[in-house]
Formats: structure tokens, sequence, C-alpha cells
């Protein structure tokens, strides 16, 4: 349990799998790839980030709400395969930040994501990225991170 | 023909194939997955839900736009398959609505796609999926679905 | 090397690798699929087209801005690849337009990309695509595209 270790180490814990807000799954599995669903920043039960970025949210609160969305992600992993070690590399993040008119710092928000992937992954928590503006996203969340993940066989 | 039989006893039918938009194909195969282009909510030639949800369209109406634009996968796969029943699961979705300032209820207005796909596949018609909002989607279309399915060998 | 060939005949050049603007890869490989990040407009160390189309920009910008996020996809590929000639097929095109309230033309700017990519491909450069709307995005760049490719084993 190196990486749960890690996280510990870091001061973070792994929220409760979030319950579906909708008809779907938090996971599919095809051979050795995760398919997460969208998460929003959620904790306790309860969203964390609600707001605009570059409105009432600067970045840095963007940068922590993504890091809420990335740790949705980890709990779900870690629903599907016991044991975060089994994460091989992450393949693709498709994330959104919520944003005013005229933001364009949404990598500097997601890396607030992807930093924690990193930190616990090395090299191999980095994946394709796309990270960009939304209008709204739900219940207002500040921001919403998918992502696919290859595992050990 | 389960599948479409379920469909006709619900009273739907599939719309013919839409010609895309574009440059591009209504479906790309790798393997034992199809890739799905975007769906608008099309049908019998025409846009059927053309508006901003939360403004000039409630939830309801988003709710059928969702399903029509399910439809239009399920057109997709047909043409692909040649058989609906040949799906063995719905893997991953991708969904926009085009919403208002401050809409927050995009799982609720995709749920009108989920809806159906859980009715005719049960458990497999769900995916580990996004829904957010879009400030613009093609031709002023409420919904938006693109989606990846696992289909048997 | 058709394909540099065919691009050097249209007067076309790669761009030199983007450089990352944040936490992410430019590519991950899982057996023959490439997942390429998504790319805005930029050559020459500069992004080419910073607008909001149907506002600032027509949409023959916008096309001309797509077309340079495509000829970013071929500079990944060609770093992943060593030679473009290894493409089999595009499968899927994630792809967001920076847009004005209204504006409903996302596939024909997108065709800006996906024109290069046929005309180097032929059918196989077409993909299942997505082409829609952003409120923002990063920089405030024109187009963003994001890239999912079969190469060959």
């Amino acid at each position: 349990m190196v990486i749960e270790k890690k996280l510990q180490e870091m001061g973070l814990e792994l929220p409760e799998l979030p319950a579906p807000s909708g008809l779907y799954v938090p996971a599919r599995r095809v051979g050795n790839l995760i398919y997460i669903a969208g998460q929003t920043p959620d904790a306790h039960g309860k969203r964390q980030f609600v707001g605009v970025v570059g409105e009432d949210l600067s970045i840095e609160d963007g940068k922590r709400s993504a890091q809420v969305s990335a740790l949705n992600i980890l709990a779900v992993l870690k629903a599907e395969l016991g044991d975060l070690d089994k994460v091989k590399q992450f393949v693709q993040i498709i994330s959104y930040v919520r944003c005013s008119k005229g933001f364009g710092d949404h990598p500097a928000v997601i890396d607030g994501a992807s930093e924690l992937f990193k930190n616990l992954y090395g090299e191999a928590g980095l994946a394709a990225r796309l990270a960009i503006g939304a209008n709204e996203l739900p219940g207002g969340s500040a921001t919403e991170i998918m992502a696919v993940v290859e595992v050990e066989g």
C-alpha cells in the first residue's frame, strides 16, 4: 500500500466513494483500462468548491478544487482495484474549469490534480490532458475531471 | 433482435443514420470498442431540440433532447453492428447540455439518454459518464452526446 | 516519408513539439492507440489564433486555427512514432471552438483540422468526432483539439 501511505504522509485522505448523481457508474473496465466518470470536488458528502474561477474563486482555490476532484478519482480507483499500487499509468485526462469570461489559466488550475498524481506516481501520474473552460458544471462545481487509467493485468 | 423489439414496445423508433455535418465518420471500431461521434438531437432529417436549457427549454425538454441524441447513438450502433443485441456494455459517455448561466442540473438532463440505455441493456447500459454545460452546441442543439461502447467479439 | 512529403507539397510544415503548458505529457501510448493531449493553435513558440470565433474571428480564421491545432497533433505523432506513415487511422477527435453567444458552426471550424487529416490520410484521416463550443480556452485560444489515433503495431 505504498501509494496510500504517501497520501497519508501528505496529510490527505481518500474521500468516500461518491454516490453517482445520476444514471451512471463510477468506472468501467475494459481490458487493463479503467474509464472513470467525471469527478466534481466532493468530500464528506458535500461539494467543497462551488463558484466561478476568475470571479468568486481564485486560481489557488481552483487548484484545491482540482485536487479534491483528483482525490475522488483515486477513491474510484481504490474501489475498483482494492489497491492503488496497481495503477500503471494515467493515460488521458479530460478536465473542465467553470470560469469567468476572459479566464485562460485552465492548465494552472488543473495542475492541482496533476501535481497530486505526479507526487504519488511520478512520471506515470501524468496523462495526455485536456484542460479547458466550461460555462457551467453540475451543481456549480468549480472543476470536473474525467480520466482513463491503465492498470496492472 | 431483442433490443429493437424493446424499443418498439417503448413506442420508440431508430432515426435514420444522421448524415455527418462535417468531415468525420459516425463511428470508428478498434478491437471490440466502438467510438461514436457526438450526436445532436436529430430525427426525420431535422434538429428536434434547439434552445438553451434553463432559458428556452425546461429540464424535461432537455431530457427528451438527450433521449433523441441517445437514439442516434443507437442508430449508429445498428449501422455498425447490424444488430443492437451485440452491444456488451456502454463504457464511456461524454455529454453536454447547452445551458443558461447558473444552470447546474446537467446530470438530470443527460439521464434522459442513460435511462433509455438502462431500460434497454440493464446495468450494462450505464457508463462512466461526464455530463456538463456548454455555452454553445452545433446549430443551437440542446444536447450533444458522444459514447464509447464495447461490443461482442 | 510519404505523409511528410505531402505536407511539404501543401506548403505546410510541422511545428516544433509544443512544450506542455502544465503537468501533462504530449501523448500516452496503450497498445496501438496513441492518446494525444489537447492542442492549441501554436507555431514558432507563439499562439497563432487568440480570440472568439463569431466575434473577433471569422469561421475562416477558426478553420485556420483548427489547422494549426491539427499540425501540432501531427508534431506530437511524429515525436512519438518517428514517422507519420505509421498512422493507421484517426479514431476519436474531441474538439472545441471558443465562440460567441449564438454561434453554431463548430463543425465547419473544426473541418479545418479534419480536412488536413483527410488530405494526408484519406478516409483513415476522419474520426468519430465531437466539435462544440467552449466559453473559454487556455490563453484565449480559438480552438483546442484532442485526438486518439491508431498506429501500426
